[in-house]
């Protein structure tokens, strides 16, 4: 029978960039006792994202950072909304261009992932933040664990 | 146990821009009486998205729009789809570009929206559309409403 | 009463282009029996993504790939992360631009896609590869198909 479970993680930034949550996601899915099933990550904020992307290479994060850097300037002159940073407007563009949310399938009792996908939360602002991300989780929950 | 609920909204957009739709979406859900469960949203449209983003300033709706007309500018002579106008093929890359579908989990009877987060259509096309969103809702419904 | 199903399956890309397989997915929701429910595909790599786009005009997809071949140029001189070939870093980058997964609601037996989109995966790389997606359904399956 199909059962749920929900929890909140949270999500410590260095400023911009990519920090990897796959582990303590892979543990909480586990603990589930989950065999199939599916795992959902939302993340509660604007100016952050959720990212799967390649976990192996540390060049392939920064060369993301520098794409998105150059593509969404910090201090464009078209950006009206300036308030709250000259590095806000951007982050809530980098959210558009990006995903708030992953759906990931549990399979044989681990997440679905590809060898090299990793899960991440993007930090866009420029400052530390604490993120929260909103887990559910459905499958056969408790049935073998 | 867990249940399921589903449903359609339309959406009259006003031409290109965003229009937000979380109260009628939250209200839904709350008829549903689900203390816990995955809401799901998808745009049945190839030249429309769905987006969660900040719901406090205008400023941040207006500079997206900029953004994203720079970045994908009607009338493009890369583009040879154009049958259907300057803005048609833009709108496709805008919905490429963005998302199609949303998950967002319901913890204790409320969508697990951030305090700034609303739900949007963004309309990419110049004229009006009426933009269908199917609508799927699982969790313990009616368990306790 | 609501049950699970899931599969993987197996695209073969002919490099870099979108190839559909709304079809298959289709047969296999059908297969399963489902009146209303909740389709959820997951691609396992980064240099791919997965794509709801039009399925009328092969323009539209030309379009599409010529749009992000100059938005993320190949060798780009930006990008340190080369050994693998001046397309891989690109692959990655339009990865995080589009989408990983995608949900779509079943209804009345259907899936709930619009009157022109098709499912597509989308490969970034220049040469062929094989490319696998995890597929999960949440639904009343088999209750009555």
């Amino acid at each position: 029978m199909l059962r749920q479970a929900a929890t909140t993680f949270t999500v410590e930034t260095r400023g911009r960039g990519l920090v990897e949550f796959t582990r303590p996601v892979a543990a909480w899915v586990a603990q589930q006792g989950v065999a199939t099933g599916l795992l959902t990550l939302f993340v509660r904020h604007t100016s952050a994202s959720l990212l799967i992307q390649e976990n192996a290479d540390a060049d392939v994060r920064a060369d993301l950072e520098r794409f998105f850097a150059r593509l969404v300037a910090d201090g464009d002159r078209i950006f009206r909304h300036r308030a709250e940073g000259a590095d806000d407007m951007p982050a809530h563009v980098r959210a558009a261009l990006t995903a708030v949310h992953l759906s990931i399938p549990v399979v044989a009792r681990s997440l679905a992932l590809g060898t090299w996908q990793g899960i991440y939360v993007w930090e866009h602002r420029l400052r530390p933040h604490r993120r929260e991300v909103a887990v559910h989780l459905a499958g056969d929950i408790g049935a073998a664990s």
